[in-house]
């Protein structure tokens, strides 16, 4: 008997009709005889309806209240969810996070989690009961209602599952979407990419953080720290999704595993701040103040002697980072900031590239037959990203996508295609 | 400085202008300088969608997980509360049942409260902060999220008030409702009905339970018990309410300070079962365990040795109560069940009945004189009730508020009109 951890995120529960079929999925699992715990999200659009009510009350609550009031999405699906089991005849428990000691740090909004008290849930399924735990949710050590950020609920699922050893007894954390699996590129572009049986912690890593959206990078890291299989499943079918495992022999044969795009990015670039020691830190320390991540960070050297800044950001994170950029030049007391509006990104995803040379050379090649401007490149062991015009965007990921034969199972295994 | 306990009810909450209009209460009263401790209920009919959202998920909802589901409400009360406060720039926390310690029994939706931890609140209010608590909640001694049922949140004040020691201190507990404070009579069905300024624990038990909705029994009963001062307010105005105290001997002299009625009962008549000892526990039990109270029980015994025994419900219950009682005249093999659909119970409260003779006469004159028929009679130290048939109840109550002249504060100090 193993055990299976299933998530369903808030899209599979957005109407009790919805919420009575996740329960079936949990009692099928359990008639097959596994051990059941069942993780949810807040039902459907519920916790942006919580932003948007706090938001009438005051423009920058305290994140401590927005934690108790965001907690309290999760805490409705459990209750609901139990019910469901119930009617189905099955014994099932809800628990919030508190009740089941996931403790986390302070940060409020974005707390990490620090550790999970298995013994209780292991005592509940001991019992023979489905666990149906609040996603999101942590405490603090010292009592406080925390949340976990975005992803907060997948990271919920995959602590859980290594929390109660998934990994080592053969069962799996089934992570429940509205799409069918990890893609080769996001369907909405590339209409012909392809589901993807399996995939490495470190690929879905890169694609998570490269714009594929159907995992949050903290639970594919915590998922790859302790091993626990990972299946990304289609809540509306049966069918087999994509199941991120540990990199084997066969996956390194593989030069690139998908393509993923970053489809509304600004490029904000700031001159002539001082070369020396410490205005990064004073640059990336406003911006991270802020709460906004940066990404493709590209620095140059003018022949003055001043350094010239480069990084994008998501579109929506704009109005936050000029005012923070703008706070570090004015303690630089030096430097100007210009923003282009409107940059893509189309990256290559694959562990082959550590063995397999030309990648990098076969996706230039391939943006530059389709006429499309590369603004910037970075690279890292497993990827290539492109900065491309915003409105080249999806041509390029299809571009991309063609180029390296991705619609085709047979063409991408063991060798790099165009290059 | 005195601690003020000020309670929020759903009503006041619609939305978050009202919700910022009673953080402007709360603020005000710390502005006078006291410590301010503020019990919110779940925002205007959020409990009644839950309770439906709940319905279409399971026809019987397990009772621990409409606690699970119930409890949210308040949750999301504290949390827009507190940055209500927060936006008017006091210092304030918000505090589920759990972070306080209130501590109840395991009997779920409907359970009692056995201690409070008020060192927690204590802590926050030394720290200078407007404490912002959820109403309603409990936590059992193992751990449970419970609910105090109806007129929990109510409870939740008062029981805080006791546990900090207001009464001791000159402060009070505000409950803040939709009404100016403790009328004569409903004024619903008496225009002329009078908003008394004080009433006793004992007169105020006495109208909660016959019908007077202002304020939960069981919050009466704390108040009562640990002496804490309770002031019924309109959260619509700053006009003083009325004040719920320790009885003395000016309030002694009133023979009838209110009355009150409960307009739409229904009465259950058994006949036929054993005048033997256990006969009622069986009957009683069984609509206990269907969780329905009963009101105005009569027995009579018949020439032929068997008992009739009557009492009534809300009609609301009836379809509860009636197969609880057949199932405990199967149980004694004998009886039948005749239902009257349809009447209603008008009462007379006052502490002065206890030494002034004459109310139940004058009351049945004038109903007599009102041409109203009466049903049955219960009285206990400090009230008279009759039933009536329900088309007459509004009636009956103006014709006894008539009766005494409770519309008129000289009339009922000290002598019984009519008598």
């Amino acid at each position: 008997m193993a055990i299976v951890v299933q998530k369903f995120g808030g899209s599979s529960l957005a109407d009790p009709p919805q919420i009575r079929r996740c329960a079936r999925r949990a009692v099928a699992a359990r008639d097959r005889g596994h051990e059941v715990v069942v993780v949810v999200s807040a039902m459907g659009d519920t916790t942006d309806s919580l932003v948007r009510l706090a938001s009438q009350v005051i423009e920058k609550p305290s994140q401590r209240e927005m934690d108790m009031l965001l907690a309290t999405g999760e805490q409705v699906s459990i209750a609901l969810m139990t019910m469901a089991l119930h009617r189905l005849g099955a014994d099932a428990v809800s628990m919030i996070a508190a009740q089941i000691g996931i403790i986390t740090d302070e940060i409020h909004t974005q707390a990490r989690i620090r550790s999970i008290d298995a013994r209780c849930l292991r005592e509940e399924l001991d019992g023979g009961r489905i666990v149906v735990v609040a996603g999101f949710q942590g405490m603090s050590s010292d009592g406080q209602v925390t949340t976990l950020g975005r992803g907060g609920s997948d990271t919920t699922a995959v602590a859980i599952a290594a929390a109660l050893g998934v990994g080592d007894e053969g069962g799996a954390c089934e992570i429940y979407t509205d799409v069918a699996g990890v893609h080769t590129a996001d369907p909405k572009y590339v209409p012909n990419a392809r589901k993807l049986p399996r995939i490495s912690y470190a690929e879905m890593l890169e694609l998570a953080s490269l714009g594929a959206g159907v995992l949050h990078p903290r639970a594919v890291m915590f998922g790859q720290k302790y091993s626990v299989p990972i299946h990304i499943r289609c809540s509306a079918n049966a069918d087999e999704g994509t199941l991120i495992v540990k990199e084997n022999a066969a996956m390194e044969k593989v030069t690139v595993v998908g393509c993923a795009l970053k489809a509304d990015l600004d490029r904000i670039s700031i001159r002539g701040v001082p070369n020396s020691p410490g205005t990064q830190a004073i640059v990336f320390g406003a911006i991270a103040d802020a709460n906004v991540l940066v990404d493709d960070i590209m620095q140059t050297q003018t022949t003055s002697g001043s350094a010239n800044i480069s990084f994008t950001v998501e579109h929506q994170d704009l109005a936050e980072v000029k005012p923070a950029v703008q706070r570090a030049l004015d303690q630089l007391g030096c430097g100007e900031i210009a923003v282009e509006v409107g940059v893509a990104k189309v990256s290559v995803v694959g562990l082959g590239m550590r063995t397999h040379s030309g990648v990098a050379a076969a996706m230039f090649k391939a943006l530059g037959d389709a006429g499309i401007d590369i603004k910037n490149i970075t690279t890292s062991e497993i990827k290539v990203s492109c900065i491309v015009p915003k409105e080249d965007g999806p041509r390029a990921l299809q571009a991309v996508h063609d180029a390296f034969g991705l619609q085709n199972p047979t063409i991408f295994q063991g060798k790099a295609p165009h290059v």
